[in-house]
């Protein structure tokens, strides 16, 4: 960030008065401007005893397999965002059930959350972000070509005997880069 | 959002190519700004039976009283979030317990979540933000003088016979008003 958005004039990064953390600051009109960490919304779908996953269209993580999932945006609550999300991916309408797991990734400054959720109709396919969208039984999980961390580890502690409750946890980049 | 952050040339509003939804977009560099909902962290905090809180003394809703609570801060995870805040509002360290609430208010575009939590040595005092700090039993609640219903809620549903479970809701303008 190097200029005010209301006014267009150079930001500084100093700490305001009344706060304790650098923020940028306008040099002109004083407006300060915070960023927060980002929630990242998705689900855990299942049809039949299997997890519907896909494969990446986009980058980062181009070819590898993800939950559906993204940016939650302004106006909408977290179950829309999800339900959304597993939409545009997976092209799935889905019955949400318990939030899964909360997951905060620190150094990238975002908060990953998983519902889990029932396919409507066992209907679904690539979106436009996907290669290929499919269902796989715990034994089939392609755990080594996974695309995120969060994943893996929700879908780690999703087959556990007894996966009952949230699942709050962090990732650390040391974590991030074991994939 | 007038101005572009990168380069202080104008922004417009229109849809990104490959985008559903109306985004800024720098008419000179074609950035493309986001905006997504901020989370706010909190805790329950209780002693010996009684729930700790706080009386705001910043706006919004000065004089009400409040869990302690605030913006998660890049960097950090949603458990350092609220265990910081609640230091900071009310010099209480508090042991986590689990994640009690996630509430969306998508009209302000905010996610509000709320952490059980225990007192870990029973001492508080007011906060910068708080006019004083002081523990309640579930009678003496000052139920309407309560400064958000993410709180009123959250605390209504932490007093309820079986609370266990996380309780994932939203909070619609309407019921902001009815508070």
């Amino acid at each position: 960030m190097k200029y005010c958005s209301h006014c267009a004039a150079t930001v500084s990064t100093r700490i305001p008065q009344g706060d304790n953390r650098e923020r940028f600051v306008c040099d002109q009109c004083d407006t300060i401007f915070y960023h927060n960490p980002r929630i990242v919304a998705g689900t855990i779908p299942v049809w039949e005893d299997k997890v519907l996953l896909c494969r990446r269209a986009i980058e980062p993580r181009r070819g590898f397999w993800t939950l559906p999932a993204g940016f939650m945006e302004n106006g909408e609550s977290t179950e829309q965002a999800a339900q959304r999300e597993t939409m545009e991916e997976a092209c799935a309408e889905v019955k949400l059930g318990q939030l899964f797991s909360m997951i905060t990734v620190p150094h990238i400054d975002q908060v990953h959350i998983f519902f889990t959720a029932e396919l409507v109709d066992g209907r679904f396919a690539a979106g436009a972000e996907s290669l290929e969208v499919a269902l796989f039984a715990e034994q089939d999980i392609p755990w080594h070509e996974l695309a995120f961390p969060t994943v893996k580890q929700t879908l780690q502690r999703f087959f556990k005997p007894d996966p009952a409750g949230v699942h709050v946890f962090d990732i650390l980049p040391q974590q991030a880069l074991r994939l």
